[in-house]
């Protein structure tokens, strides 16, 4: 934990606790990687949405070796990953103290390029298996002209931090007799009845697909 | 459409329509923001999480005053605002066609304050509005300490681009043979059910807050 990612405000909201950030980084589906594009006075920020995994102490982005964001971050350009989960929308009786519920883990340094041919294949086979738990094993191993020709970044989790809001609204002690409605409405991941394509419609839809959920149970009910 | 937000990588997935870019502004929760932090070598991307409405061609970005990114964003630097919404998992028989329908917007420019009060008070209507419609007209109107203790920045919809991909997994002709199943797992947003604070406990849950929903119906049943 750096200095740069010590969070300056709202200190309350912060968690330090590793094992919390590693449970909003397994439960995120997709990233927002930043990284500074352009030079000099043409330079700017750039944020997009990326597949990612978290493996122990690391995590692995990936995506095409043409993609532009791919290609700058090879030369070992610094990269902010930042996951975010919305627990709930949060009604406050003003309209200043509406606030979402959300846990956010921020990631900064700089990704390096995995060559190794073994230590690609793993990564390959955990982002597989970071969205859809179990599915590397369902599926035939990779050729090799697919693992050259793909580019795998590993960033490592030491600068890492987190921020968090939980609770009801926090209303004013004058605002309490206001007539609104206040309280939570919780939000999760809904899942809709699996889409076989052509080849799989007459196939059975194996456990790994049929019963794939994320995040708290109270909420994402199955929706057909 | 400038240049620096004309897609360089597969093209067939660039959307240039502005109703479909306005669509997925207008459907998201929540906006990754992204600035350069720090100064010559100690430069760096940083990416946050922030509540965002859009008003026509407009964005607004809302926070407190103490917040760093405003603070910075309010000197006139430019930001990256990006709001992904996640439509489906993507299954293939091989693990690289595994991927993500999305629709993603990337939003670049100068963000610049509002100083003007009615023209705050009418984005702060929105920003709440944006998350819940129809709510700012259930609370009471906010105080003048309220409005100038809160920063709203306001940013231009002239320089934005969308990308999205849709449709079934595309596998190799070679694999359409293996057993592995493929198609779709859609995602959506799934609503719990309300949770009223202390003092709306006793009250009827109102229609704004009762049938709060966000993007497909087929997907996003409530849940209990």
């Amino acid at each position: 934990m750096s200095d740069r990612t010590t969070l300056r405000r709202v200190p309350d909201r912060a968690v330090t606790d590793r094992d919390a950030i590693d449970a909003v980084l397994d439960e995120g589906l997709m990233a927002h990687v930043g990284l500074v594009a352009g030079e000099g006075d043409g330079s700017h920020p750039v944020v997009i949405p990326m597949l990612y995994a978290r493996d122990g102490d690391v995590l692995y982005l990936h995506g095409s070796p043409a993609s532009r964001l791919l290609r700058t971050a090879k030369k070992g350009v610094e990269v902010c990953v930042t996951v975010t989960l919305l627990d709930a929308l949060v009604l406050a009786r003003s309209g200043l103290h509406h606030s979402m519920n959300y846990r956010s883990v921020v990631v900064m340094g700089t990704a390096t390029e995995i060559t190794d041919r073994d230590a690609k294949v793993a990564a390959l086979d955990r982002l597989v298996d970071h969205t859809i738990p179990g599915r590397s094993a369902q599926i035939r191993p990779a050729h090799d002209i697919e693992i050259t020709g793909t580019t795998v970044l590993i960033l490592s989790l030491d600068e890492c931090s987190m921020k968090a809001r939980t609770g009801g609204p926090v209303d004013d002690a004058e605002d309490l007799d206001e007539p609104s409605w206040a309280g939570l409405i919780p939000l999760g991941v809904a899942v809709g009845e699996p889409l076989p394509d052509e080849g799989s419609a007459d196939d059975p839809v194996p456990g790994h697909v049929a019963f794939w959920s994320r995040g708290p149970g109270q909420v994402n009910g199955r929706a057909g």
